[in-house]
Parts: structure tokens; C-alpha cells; sequence
């Protein structure tokens, strides 16, 4: 069935003993039997979902959740439960099973009805049709622990998990009294583990020897297309090894819950190297059915035949007495474990009163930053990536809970020596994490962090600005997700210079502004650099990501403020006959100010709000946002990207309309005509020439 | 110094043998030393550049340029000369170094002089100092194949050009009359190698069997932030043999030019499997200077002690006349190449004159899709994804340049079944390339095909638009780069349905609309969908994005109209008394149509306006603008998306400012207020109670 069974002499271990007769194998087979038939109950109901790997991972899943991973279903966000992340999102049907069967109070059959349902407004009631079973897992529901689907980033998830799980055991735990122990078990299939994220995140997860990782792959041989082989020829297990992990093999996956058992029991035994273990299980997508084995099975309804073949005369979207009985144990032994955690907790307390308030406090997720409110900075002319590096470092000593780390360009980003603070084997109490190259895992991981437990880790994230173009489906999922990450991204814009347009964002602001729940901030100083991270610690539900430049500023901006940054946007430059508004932000405001004083001093009064953040200005009300905004004829956008989401505001925009230019930084802004020099030729051009343009255009890109 | 030099076993060749005495041997050391001096002069002119893997890469292109690649560098756009790809472009001054000694014209030793200079305005000239000596390779340069810098592409741009080499030799070679034998050659370094987009591009050239690719491995143990064991402790020969691939080592690539020449001799060797090849060279950053094997070598400048390190007396910017007679040979040996190949495709037109017609059409570019122009299509209301299957598979009969290939939604993506025409090792004619899960590896593969010569392929790739998101940096650079590539977007939108937000664009228009040289077009029905065609397949030097919807549309659009798709927007319902116009595109257009439909008859005259890009109506003249959309006092837009450049010409958007939701779509488009009715609502409640919005907001979110 499947094309990658060769193994090459690579493999450590295979689980493929005869199965043998032990208590309760009975009741896993039959367990596995009515959750295929639960799924496939859910995929006839509204004549669609994903079932097929659902199906064939009945016996993983029966393995994971009835016999090895550790939760309890009364109390989903109990600290220290084993974590599970289904990668292979698609196969949410099986989650929600596993979910109800092992009693997740609000995963009822009623939830489990309208999966795959239309979700209209119920003519009854008038209210919209809301649940849980959403086509892929989302983190607000109980049970689900990061949202998944965009494949391969639940790989990096997995692995931030399994690191946030490593670093709070190392920091918190004492010999004898060990209260982080939570392992991640994590699923792929042939589909996810392809995806460039997915194999950055593995090659981390080997390095860093994450040996309380286990990935169990749905080796069902079949993708959305075809048979795997049209596309993948590699020896898997043999990669798996040469990235350092271990690997063990299960053949009879689609049958053998013992077996997958044994196997996962071997996985959380230790390795003199700390590995983590890759289950490569051999499965057969839509097992049994009558598209079994094919892609035709990885998304549909099923027949009648189908149904009737887990079913022997349980009735539709029910569970008989047996399985029920089977996995009540869920149920008792999660409340004993969390029973017994909370006994270890009070004693690890009492035992270490200090540590134990620490703890406390991180899991109910108290973050101590007040200190940045006065923090004094010296009145320097700097590049903001460089006043961000000093708040960064300070903070770095003041909040334990920050954890960070870089895509190969920490010294570049100017985040300050943290050699001592290096999270690796050696020192999993490391709170700086080397990510390599690799900008996708590295933002994917860190919301695995950040979804360990709400801010009891804050993972911060670094490398260039255009690289969070490689991270981007990471920043998106984490601002979908909730997720609280720090994103640092320098060399904001043509001003990085010398590397050329390859590495000179114009239009990466356009995405991440338009992108919901994402806090983007571009703050122009210190003051302001201080108030990004004011911004981002306080956010409750939502990454931010701060937007620095490279060149120090060669002009002092009067009137910023750390505390108005929270506002969005606000004026540094007043005047009341103004007859101009310049709106800039970062490195570039100031040149706005620069501009204006020549604008004002040529008969064209000028004055200069600064916007770090257009999505904070956004929730201030109508009268603070006239204030700012409506008090001259001219209102223009001073900023070196493609000017889009500006002429909500703006009469016109200093934009770009092309992309940048290897050159030195201040010679590109003079080039582009964005220096003050710049700005002052194109305002006076406008205004005297006002009107010829098409009146269609509300706003005009000034050239 | 390399921390990678464990092999396991894997390694099938090793180049290690005592250099032998041969000719040449004591001119290639000395080019060695010159193209090192040349270097270091180059990153001191200006103070700094990234010279260390360029010194250390030094005798790897003596062994490549000198000794092993065919190019005519009087001719750089020769047909069929080998391709040389810098993945690690940082190292950029290296290639203009080998392209200087080399002889080809363009890259004068003046131009070398500018390398790294601030390209500042001539005070002189009063002109813009302009060079081809950029931060990173651009392809704008004669010689250089492909712009490189952001990592990992390159090596994606490698398996591309070798693709299109095997494709076009599969489709013109002849039995004794071998008219495309061109093999590519690609660097990569320790930290382009990461990336997740070079992971997926290498499983697909082991996948694929590409033996006409060789990547040759900088291994220097040392990345921007430190020694290389900080963040890889993999066994990469073991990865690259369980890919596919041959490996074979070179242990002493600092100072053996001899070994890597056998090296490169050997990879060209067949397999009885075909596989691309895999050298792996370890070499020392910076070697011989004082920073050499370190970091710090990564980009700098450099000492005293190291310009004389090389220069032997030789001054400054110059080469010794022993070593331009070396490089003489690469002239005269590239002339006498080509005209050799001249000479066998007159032969060939002789022998084969329909294909050598064929073939120098395809070189030239020549498209001829003309019949799209009179293209009937049945009057059916289909999905825009299901419209443009069938123009696609019009277009893939009639036009031989098209090769396509999708990210395994092919079947979602509607494009029929190519199952006969599929590009592999068996069938290397075949023009339709499965991908596999590797979306970023996809799109930076087909702009190394597109870039294997202007037009004479037209690679189109397909996914889901979400993503695109993962291809991102992909499609930013084939847009950057002026490749001609057409990108298929279907599921556009939250109408997407039961996937969920995981699956629901509502950002990512305002990235590509916001992309420089990326056309992004959004047709709304069959007239439409032929009409973004024929722009895609006019563009002259861009990339365009043809983003389609996944629900047939239920509402027939009058007056679409295939040829103003060129235009970018124009009127589909005209009132000369209008009070609104609705704008919008895609699949939403149905909706505008209905709602100004029930908007007319409740007494608020509306036209409607159909704008399928944004892009192309921007380079309209303002007479048209003012002709489309200066004709109502509201101006309104509606679409499924968080409303970003719309800002610029309307007054108020119908539009989103939240992820979506896994549900049906229609169900979708009435939960979120976007169906006629919704938007209907909408437009009422905002121009019944216009003035209550924020006078600073020139632009109002409609909810």
C-alpha cells in the first residue's frame, strides 16, 4: 500500500510482534471499530469531511488517548497534561471523536452532529448555527491545543510545545519533585511532513534533542491527488535518522493497537542522545471502505455499505455500552493524575516557597514589566533597532517569562550578547533560542510556545523584515490563533541599504496591516521603541510584531511619547493654520518633521502626526481621531512602502511604486526622493499643481 | 573547522586523492590567489562586503568557470549554455569576479569598483551612480541566470532551469542531433541549505531524477552568527543520499582546484538512477585571513596584512597577465562553443526542419494564443475555477510553451486531468509537474524555468490562494525578477467554506495587490476569466496571479467583457443618475450586481462597476478613471477581504476586518453581511445615517 517501506538499514526499532492477548486488547479493537463508525456517522450526515485519515488513525489514536498520553477531560487546561497536536489538521473529525469518546464535557454528540453542516441561521431560533467541529481544529475549543491545518506548521507548534514543556521543567523542577512533565505527542501525514516548515522544525527538534517529542506519522501512502509516489521517492526513515531522530516502524497500524502502543512506549524511553522519536505507522487511508486505499477517500461521504461496516447494529452517532465503559477510564484516571499533580504541586511549594510562587504566577501568567513605564534612555541619536535592543536586554533580566530567539541575524537585529542565556541540551534553563535559517519554523514554534499556557511563556521571535515574508504563515496562524508573540523585525525598509531590494520590504506592510489581530508597530525613537513594547506585553490575545530600522536617525522628533503609542497615532508637530498634515512613522518620521520645517518655513504651514500603529488609531474614537487627522486640507502619508491602507486618511502619499536599490540607506532615500529634501519637492509639486489630477483617484501617489 | 564532516557510511564517492602534476595545475592555484586578491580589494574599497565565502569558494570557480561549464561569455544569452545559479548570493562578489575574468564585457573592472559604494549622485554628472555590482546577483546583469539573496530560492531556481533543460531536450533533441544539453550548476551554503523552500526544491530534484543538476555545497561550518554546530548537528551527506541524490566529497576544497574539477568531472557521469548530484566541499570562510574560519568573515572588511595576503605585488584591482592568459581560454573556448552549436542546429533544421521552425520560435518567445481572443464559451453559470479548467486545457492543446503544475490540489483547482501529459523521469516531454505539498519550492521552481529563457516556457503553478501565502517569498521574487510565471489562486475567498479560516484569504490581496510587477487579477465569470488570460499571457516581463473562485456563482454578470479585463476595471451596469457605485470583482461581482439591482428599485440609484484589477486600471489614463468611477457621490466596494487600496478610490467598503469561518459558503457570505442582502443593508444604513463617521476617516468600513 504504501511506497515508502524501505528503510535502508536505518532503522532502530520495529514493533511488529505477533499481537498478543492482553486485557482490554478486545475492547480496543472494538473501541477502534465505533470510532470508525462515529466517523464516518459524521461524514454521511451533511454528505461530507475529511474521514479517510481519520479512519486509518483509529488505532493511533485508541493507542494515544485510551492508553499513553496523560489529561484529564474534566479540566482540558490542567498544567501539566500531555499535549496533542493533530498536524494533519484535515482529520478534525477524529480529534472531535477522541475528544467526545473520552469525555471532553463540552464535545457532545450534539457537536459532533453539525460537523460539516452548512452552520446558517437556525430558522427557529434566528441565531446563527455556532460549534466546535470546525473543518479544521481551532485553539478555542477545549481539548484543541493549537489550531492546525495550513500543513506542516502543527510540526513546528509540536516542537515549541515540546520546547516550552523542556524549559519549564529545567527551571522549575527539583530533584524529587518534578511538576513540568508534559510530553507532546504529535501527528503528520504523507502531505504535512512535505512542507519545507515541517522539515526546518524537525531539523530543530533533532538539534536541540527534544526527547520528549514523539511524531507519529499517518504513513498511509496516498495525498489529495494520487498515491504518494507520483511525488515523494525519499527513504524517510533514513532521513528521520540523518536529522537525529530516533526512528521505530509499526506495519500493522491499521489493525494493531497493541503494537502502536509498544511503540509509543519505547518512544518515552530515554536515549543516551536524547532523541526525539519518529513512529513511522503504516496505515491505509478510509481503511475498510469502499474507496479505501485511494485518494479518493481523503475527502467525501460515504455509502451505505461503508456505514453499515463498523456498525454491527449500533445505532448512528452512538457508542455502545462497551466502548462507553471502555473509555470511561479517561475520565478517572485524568482526574487522579491532576489529583495527584496538584498534592505534588502543594508539596513542591511548600518545599520551595519561592520557586513555587514563581510557578504560580507564570501559569496564571503575571508578567512583571512595569519598570519600562520609567525607564530612562539616554538622549542619543540611534537606529531603533538599537534603542530595541537595549529595552530588549533590560527586559530580558526583568521578565523570566520571555523567551527568544533568532533566524541567524542576532547581532545583525542587535539584540545584545545572550550567549549565557542559550537554550540547548546543555541548558534547557536557556531562555535564547539559535533557530538557524529558518524564519517559518522559528515564528511556527514560537506559537507552539505561547500556546503551551498563556503567557507563561512570551516567546519573542527576530530576523529581518522581509523575512517574516518566510514566516508569514506562522504570524498569521499565531495572530488567528490568539497567540501572544513578539515578532522584532529590522531593516524595515529601502533605508537597510547595501543588500538591495531582495532584502528592502515595500510591500510587506500591506500584509501584516491588513492582517487581522496582528499588532504591526513602527515606532520612530527610544520613547517610542519603548512604547511598541509597552503595546506588545500588554496585549492580551495577540501577537505584535515591532518594525525597526537599521541607520540611526540623523534627527532628533520632539514630542514623542511612550504612552501614546497605545493610541496609534498622535501629533509631535502642531500648528493651527496647518494647511499640511505629513503622517509618517518609524525611520522615517524623521524626515516628515524635517520636511515640514522647510514646508512651514516656505509659506506652507505644516504639521506632523506620528502613526506607529494605523490599527491602534483605528480603535480610538471618532472625536480623537478628527483631532488628529482632520485639521488640514492636506493630509499625506510619508513612508517608503506601497501605499495602500494610507488612503483611508490620507490626500495623497511619499510612497514607493517600484522596489528598492542596493545602495547606502541615506543615498536610497534620497534616491527615491524620501529624504526631507524629497518630501518638500513632492508636497510643493502637489499643492501647486493640485487639480490635474483624475478626480476619480481620492488619492494621489506624489512622484 | 566544518562541524559537518560525519558521513555515516552514506557517501558514495570521496575526491581526496594527492594532487597530481597536470597542466595548468600552477595557473589554477594562481587564479586562486587572484580571484581571492580581487575579492578582498572589492570588500575594502568601500569598506566592507561579503567577501568571506567568496574568498572561500575561490578554487570552486576556477573548477567551474575555468574548467568545466560551457558559456560563450561574449554571447551571456547563448541558448545552450550551461547555467550557473549563486544560491548563497551574498557571495555575490565572487560571481562578478568570475564574470570579470571570464571577459564578459559588460562586467568591467570599473564596475567592480563600485561594488559596495554608496551610489550616490555623481557630483560630476549630477546622474545617479548606477552598477551592475549589486548587494545580490540580479538578472538584469549579463551572466548573472537568476536574482538570488533571500535564501534557499536559488536552489529552487536550479531545480527549475534543470527542469526546463530536461523538458526542452525531451521535446527538440534528436538521434545524433543533441541541440539542448545544457547542465545547471548551483552554490549553496550552510545557511541557504536550511531553509525550509530548499528542503522541498532537493526532494523534488531526487524525486524527479534530475542528473543535469549539480549542487555544490560550500560547507564552511560557519553561519552570519556563529559556527555552524550551533544550529545543525545533522548528517547532510545521509539526508542528501536518503533525497535521491549522489554525494560526493571534496575534503580539500580551500586549496584543490584539481578535486573539484574531478568532482564536477564525475557528477556529470551517468547513474544507472539518474540522480542530480550533490558536492560536498568543505572550505574555510575567509580563508588565509585574519578572521578566516569564523563569523566575523561573513561580511567586512579587511585588513592590511590581508590585501597583501594574495596580491604578490600585484596592485590593486588588477590581474596578472599569467592569469588573464588562463581566463583567455574561456573566450575563445565559448566562442568556439557556440559556433560549434550553431553549426548542429542548422543540421538539425536540415534534418528536422518542422521542429528547428519550432524550436527557434520557442527561443525567440513566440506565444500563440489567439485563438482565446474569439474562444466561445457556453452561457452557463459555472464556479470562475471551473471556467478557467477549461480555458486552461484549451490553452495546454494549443500552446506548447505552457508547462504547469500544482501543489496537490490539482483536482480542487479544477484543471482536468493531465495525467497524459505528466513531466517525470519516464516522460520528460510531459508538461505538467507534480509539486507534491511544497507550495514555496513550486512557485521558486517555476521561476527557474521561466528564467531558462525568455518565454520559450511559461510555467504556471496552482493552489489553493491561501496558500500562496507559504509561496510568498516566491512569487516576490519572480515579480522582482520580471519572470514571466502565471500563478492559478483558486478558493479565494471565506465563499471557500467548511476549510475554515485556516483556508480563507481575507489579507492576502493587499500583499499581491501591493507586490510591484505582479499583476493580480480577480475575474469574475467565464469572459473574465479568458479576459485575466489574455492578460497573463501578453504580460511581457511579470508574473500574474489569476485568483478564482471554489462556488459556482448563481447570478449571471451583464455586459462582462473579456477584452477590458486590460483595462482593469469598467462599468457592467450604467445609470447616469447614480447616486452609489458598488465596485468589485471575482465572485462577489454577482453579489454587487444583485444588490445595486434591489438598491435602484428601493430608490437609491446604483451602477456597478467590475474591476478585476487594480493594477491595470491604476496605468489607465485619468480621463478613464474619471469615466468608471467619478460618477456618484458614494463609491463603494465589495469584497470578501480586509479593504486596504480600495481607500484610494472609494468612499466606503462592503468588506471584512476578521478571519473567516468554517461553514458553508453561501452560508459564509450571509453570515459576514457580503450577499446582496447584506450588502444591501449596508449601503442603506450607511447613507441613511452618512455624517455620523469620524470626519478624519475618509473612508468608511460598512457593518
Amino acid at each position: 500500500m504504501s511506497s515508502n517501506t524501505a528503510t535502508n538499514g536505518s532503522i532502530e526499532h520495529t514493533i511488529d510482534a505477533p499481537t498478543s492477548r492482553r486485557h482490554g486488547h478486545d475492547d480496543d479493537q472494538q473501541a477502534v471499530r465505533e470510532i470508525r463508525k462515529l466517523i464516518i456517522d459524521c461524514c454521511r450526515q451533511h454528505g461530507g469531511g475529511h474521514g479517510g485519515s481519520a479512519i486509518g488513525m483509529a488505532p493511533l489514536a485508541v493507542a494515544v488517548w485510551r492508553h499513553t498520553m496523560r489529561y484529564n477531560p474534566r479540566n482540558p487546561a490542567w498544567f501539566d497534561r500531555d499535549r496533542f497536536v493533530l498536524s494533519n489538521g484535515h482529520a478534525a473529525i477524529l480529534l472531535y471523536t477522541m475528544l467526545h469518546v473520552t469525555g471532553y464535557s463540552d464535545m457532545t454528540i450534539d457537536q459532533l452532529k453539525l460537523y460539516a453542516s452548512a452552520k446558517e441561521v437556525d430558522p427557529e431560533t434566528g441565531l446563527w448555527t455556532e460549534t466546535l467541529c470546525h473543518g479544521h481544529p481551532e485553539i478555542e475549543v477545549p481539548g484543541v491545543e493549537v489550531t492546525t491545518g495550513p500543513l506542516g506548521q502543527g510540526i513546528a507548534n509540536a516542537v515549541g510545545l515540546a520546547i516550552a514543556s523542556k524549559h519549564l521543567a529545567a527551571t522549575f523542577n527539583r530533584q524529587g519533585h518534578e511538576i513540568v512533565t508534559s510530553r507532546i505527542f504529535c501527528t503528520t501525514g504523507d502531505g504535512c511532513i512535505q512542507e519545507g516548515v515541517a522539515q526546518e522544525a524537525i531539523a530543530i527538534a533533532g538539534h536541540l534533542r527534544l526527547d520528549n517529542l514523539i511524531l507519529c506519522y499517518d504513513n498511509n501512502g496516498v495525498t489529495c491527488d494520487g498515491p504518494l509516489d507520483w511525488i515523494l521517492s525519499e527513504d524517510t526513515n533514513a532521513k528521520m535518522v540523518a536529522m537525529g531522530w530516533r526512528v521505530i516502524d509499526v506495519f500493522d497500524g491499521d489493525s494493531s493497537v497493541e503494537n502502536i502502543i509498544a511503540a509509543l512506549r519505547l518512544a518515552q524511553s530515554p536515549t543516551p542522545d536524547a532523541k526525539p522519536t519518529f513512529v513511522n505507522i503504516r496505515t491505509t487511508i478510509g481503511y475498510g471502505t469502499s474507496t479505501a486505499g485511494t485518494f479518493r477517500s481523503h475527502h467525501g461521504t460515504y455509502s451505505d455499505e461503508d456505514a453499515a461496516l463498523y456498525a454491527e447494529g449500533i445505532s448512528t452517532h452512538t457508542l455502545s455500552k462497551r466502548a462507553k465503559q471502555h473509555f470511561e477510564w479517561c475520565v478517572s484516571s485524568g482526574e487522579s493524575l491532576e489529583a495527584s499533580w496538584n498534592e505534588k504541586l502543594a508539596k513542591y511549594c511548600e518545599a520551595f516557597p519561592a520557586q513555587g510562587q514563581q510557578l504560580q504566577a507564570r501559569i496564571r501568567g503575571d508578567l512583571n514589566f512595569g519598570s519600562l513605564k520609567s525607564l530612562k534612555v539616554r538622549n542619543e541619536i540611534q537606529a531603533t533597532r538599537q534603542w530595541n535592543g537595549q529595552v530588549f536586554n533590560k527586559l530580558m533580566s526583568e521578565v523570566p517569562s520571555l523567551m527568544a530567539g533568532g533566524a541567524d541575524l542576532w547581532m545583525s537585529n542587535q539584540l545584545g550578547d545572550q550567549s549565557k542565556r542559550i537554550f540547548d541540551r546543555a541548558n534547557p534553563q536557556g531562555r535564547v533560542i539559535r533557530y538557524g535559517i529558518r524564519e517559518h519554523a522559528m515564528a511556527s514554534i514560537s506559537n507552539g510556545i505561547a500556546a503551551y499556557s498563556h503567557q507563561t511563556i512570551v516567546p519573542v521571535t527576530a530576523t529581518f523584515f522581509m523575512f517574516y515574508l518566510y514566516a508569514a504563515p506562522a504570524v498569521r496562524m499565531g495572530a488567528l490563533s490568539g497567540l501572544k508573540v513578539i515578532h522584532i523585525a529590522t531593516h524595515d525598509s529601502i533605508a537597510e541599504g547595501q543588500n538591495g531590494p531582495t532584502h528592502q520590504p515595500v510591500e510587506l506592510d500591506s500584509l501584516y496591516r491588513a492582517m487581522p489581530s496582528l499588532c504591526y508597530v513602527r515606532p520612530a525613537d527610544a520613547e517610542e521603541v519603548i512604547g511598541a513594547w509597552l503595546v506588545a506585553l500588554s496585549a492580551k490575545n495577540q501577537p505584535t510584531m515591532i518594525s525597526l530600522a537599521r541607520d540611526p536617525a540623523t534627527t532628533a522628533i520632539p514630542n514623542t511619547d511612550r504612552f501614546k503609542v497605545a493610541k496609534g497615532g498622535y501629533v509631535v508637530v502642531e500648528r493651527d493654520d496647518a494647511l499640511v498634515t505629513l503622517v509618517s512613522c518609524g525611520s522615517d518620521l524623521q524626515h516628515a518633521v524635517g520636511a515640514a520645517a522647510q514646508l512651514s518655513s516656505s509659506g506652507l504651514p505644516t504639521r506632523v502626526v506620528s502613526m506607529p500603529c494605523i490599527d491602534l488609531f483605528e480603535q480610538q474614537t471618532n472625536s480623537y481621531q478628527d483631532e488628529i487627522l482632520s485639521k488640514s486640507r492636506h493630509i499625506i502619508s510619508v513612508e517608503p512602502y506601497v501605499s495602500t491602507i494610507w488612503a483611508r486618511y490620507c490626500t495623497a502619499s511619499v510612497a514607493m511604486d517600484s522596489y528598492g536599490y542596493s545602495g547606502a540607506g541615506p543615498a536610497n532615500m534620497t534616491r527615491f526622493g524620501l529624504d526631507a529634501s524629497g518630501i518638500v519637492r513632492k508636497v510643493m509639486e502637489h499643492i501647486y499643481h493640485n487639480g490635474k489630477d483624475s478626480s476619480a483617484r481620492r488619492w494621489t501617489l506624489l512622484k
